[in-house]
């Protein structure tokens, strides 16, 4: 696997121990150490085939009502709970489902409601939606029940709770998948696709960015400390990088972590936070309530990682850069570059491949060429059902793809394309990044959620 | 040097490193402290008017040829003196600078060439453009003569020859400026120019690439140790961003660096490096010497950089990625984002401009807003000399507007666009970055070459 000579290695190796000590010693509290394996691993976990999936939607907000809605259009799934804090939204959603032609779902609310709806006996998964501070104490509650579950980004939030995950999925048997949507991104599927036929020779670094604006859509939202956006209160309550997913995931996949390389530590710099009180107090005026709200999140974070092989991802999060919406991958390899489109920024998908060792690559591919490459590495499940998911929508389809993908391998006895341990590691980024920042950009050493499984687990995936 | 048995050579070197590292580790990466002000600071500093300039140029390589041919173009300079290791390169200099009709400069070689002309008095300036390794030891004896020391990029490479050179020029009272072309890169200036006149508003974030695939063009150095090109040298002995200059100095002007904010700390994060040698194996077979050489750069590397003032400054550098040169600027600020052109990557500049708060922005401009923004914040200096620039060429003009700009300021009695402060600054990310990288990413203090002057120091420059 690796091509640097044996001396390097030895280097690099004694290196990384080298300074880890130091790290460590400097860290004060080091990432909590992996509980011993209880159960066998979750890697390549099948559960039994199930022919018609009924799915519980927790959460029936914004983007629940838009799972449910969803879920509504996936062949063999069937919406047969519902629940919400507030009553009518679980109203709400019921009406949805029975408008969609199917019997009326069951519906629950109030604070435990989530806990009557896993207990119901109705459901073989759940699909989680709610604010994200409850995304643990009900996932963790859902997997205790068995029952398969499915949580909005970003996943949980602490390591403690990433480990709870982990061991919790582990004992009962059943699946539990981040909805990282972005995974199911055309182009960024193609990419992980030629990543994977090797087409780019060794990796050498992936990279992301997310940078979207999101004040003036969270203008209401600052009316009341109350009604505000999750990711509006991750940003009041922390710094760091709150959201990696949607720039980490697809990468993450591309470059096969936990499977057969691992995320080793990461370092993150954020910028000091004014943007978002600026703005409130040039729309609010300066005694506005909200004028008074203080932000601990950085305007902008650079975290950047470093794999146990050796490669690096780089990962940029903006949420209040007034600029068109922009999240684009990149990926270097020793034969090609691969950069995914991004609307505005890079209008169309760039990609370089040397065809003769040293000829050097003089231009991206364009027209006839690029769309052979795009044709060739193109995702099945876009060929075949991008047309439908395009018209369901959601995210330009990607949001379909993803649970027309999962219910899939659940009604056919496949693996699920992310496991928990992906879950659980892409979760993980929310505390370390934190940590990180809050001490001059100390590097912090990500867990082995595998547990060495990584190194046996076979590369590739998705498809 | 590693040409013989990898694994011995390894070994030893390994050793070495680990030493080097753990001392390094326990020092806190920390910085040599700054050395008492002895003379007054150069912060603004005006050299005596000169009406012409008689230019040294030392090294008449590939770099240095294009120099001497550029400053026989450039009004009001005169180059009085040539000097190289090899007797031809600096006849061959002789030449060119009698062929652009001048009079004969005297010429000299050998290992102390340098010195004699220094102590010449036939130059008022020098124009270094010999092999990294001996930027120091030149620029430290030009500067002791009083002569104002120009020199190519990346400039010194450790912390304390940035001290010494800063010490020196204060003592001496004379200029030391880095060669940075890309400062007057067309794109770059518009940007620094709209970053300065507000239009941004408070600015988070800056970011710059420079993806530049050289192993083809390095080819032929391959065949011999001794005729490598610097960056090839630095490459095989030192790890970090050993050539950050590109990507960071038009940003670092761009965010008023050393002028009202400055460096705090960076993190460096590097791939493995396997990509030169595996190159090397392919190109020459696994039993030539050149093959044997082991690399110790990173074949990526990403470096972040922290600023007092909260700022956040991201850069990449990858010298055998197979893509189309690449080297782009993005700035964000509150009210709007730049980000420059790039070849193929990014086929026009992109701008975005909030016109009303929390309105969003729909679109990069295009068209005709994007021209007139162009127009409206393009440098003076390409209005005005913009066509001469693309004539006499040099990296498309800048090289030689850069030339024409520095000769321009001591020939009217104004201060430099870029400082020694600039030049100790960007000259510490070598040392720095490489520490970082051999420490686990460690957070490396960026010493305050200005000694607290940066408070006091205006923002805005270059035009």
């Amino acid at each position: 696997m690796k091509t640097g000579s044996t001396a390097d290695i030895g280097r690099r190796e004694f290196l990384g121990r080298a300074a880890w000590a130091v790290t460590a010693a400097a860290m004060g509290g080091a990432a909590k150490a992996a509980p011993a394996p209880g159960e066998a691993s979750l890697v390549g976990f099948v559960a039994p085939k199930l022919e018609k999936i009924r799915v519980g939607v927790i959460g029936v907000g914004g983007r629940g009502s838009g799972a449910v809605r969803r879920l509504c259009k996936v062949p063999g799934v069937e919406v047969t709970a519902v629940c919400d804090l507030i009553e009518d939204r679980a109203k709400k959603g019921q009406d949805m489902v029975k408008k969609a032609g199917f019997r009326e779902p069951k519906a629950f609310a109030g604070p435990e409601g989530y806990k009557r709806l896993c207990e119901s006996g109705l459901v073989d998964a759940v699909h989680i939606n709610t604010n994200w501070t409850s995304h643990a104490e009900i996932a963790l509650y859902s997997l205790k029940c068995a029952i398969h579950t499915f949580v909005e980004v970003p996943g949980v939030r602490s390591i403690d709770e990433a480990w709870a995950v982990v061991e919790t999925a582990e004992k009962n048997r059943c699946h539990c998948m981040m909805l990282s949507n972005c995974c199911y991104d055309e182009d960024a599927m193609t990419l992980i696709n030629a990543a994977h036929a090797g087409i780019l020779g060794e990796l050498m670094h992936g990279e992301s960015c997310y940078l979207h604006e999101t004040r003036d859509r969270q203008g209401q939202a600052f009316l009341s400390r109350e009604k505000i956006f999750s990711s509006l209160a991750a940003l009041i309550d922390h710094t760091g990088m709150c959201y990696c997913v949607h720039p980490l995931a697809p990468i993450s996949l591309a470059m096969n972590i936990n499977r057969g390389d691992r995320l080793d530590y990461l370092v993150s710099v954020g910028s000091k936070g004014f943007a978002w009180q600026e703005f409130a107090r040039r729309k609010f005026g300066p005694d506005a309530p909200v004028s008074k709200i203080s932000f601990e999140a950085n305007d902008f974070n650079t975290t950047t990682i470093s794999t146990v092989n050796g490669k690096t991802i780089e990962l940029r999060q903006c949420n209040n850069c007034p600029m068109p919406y922009t999240r684009f991958y990149s990926i270097y390899g020793f034969n090609g570059t691969i950069a995914t489109q991004s609307r505005g920024l890079q209008p169309s998908m760039r990609v370089a491949i040397e065809k003769t060792l040293g000829g050097g690559v003089k231009s991206f591919l364009e027209g006839k060429e690029l769309d052979a490459f795009k044709e060739k590495y193109r995702s099945a499940l876009w060929k075949k059902t991008g047309d439908t998911a395009k018209k369901v929508g959601g995210h330009g389809g990607m949001d379909y793809l993803m649970d027309l993908r999962w219910s899939h391998c659940i009604r056919n006895g496949l693996p699920l394309d992310m496991s928990v341990y992906d879950f659980a590691t892409w979760s993980s980024i929310f505390e370390l990044s934190e940590r990180s920042v809050r001490n001059r950009s100390q590097a912090q050493d990500i867990p082995d959620f595998t547990r060495g499984a990584w190194k046996t687990t076979p590369p590739g995936g998705l498809l």
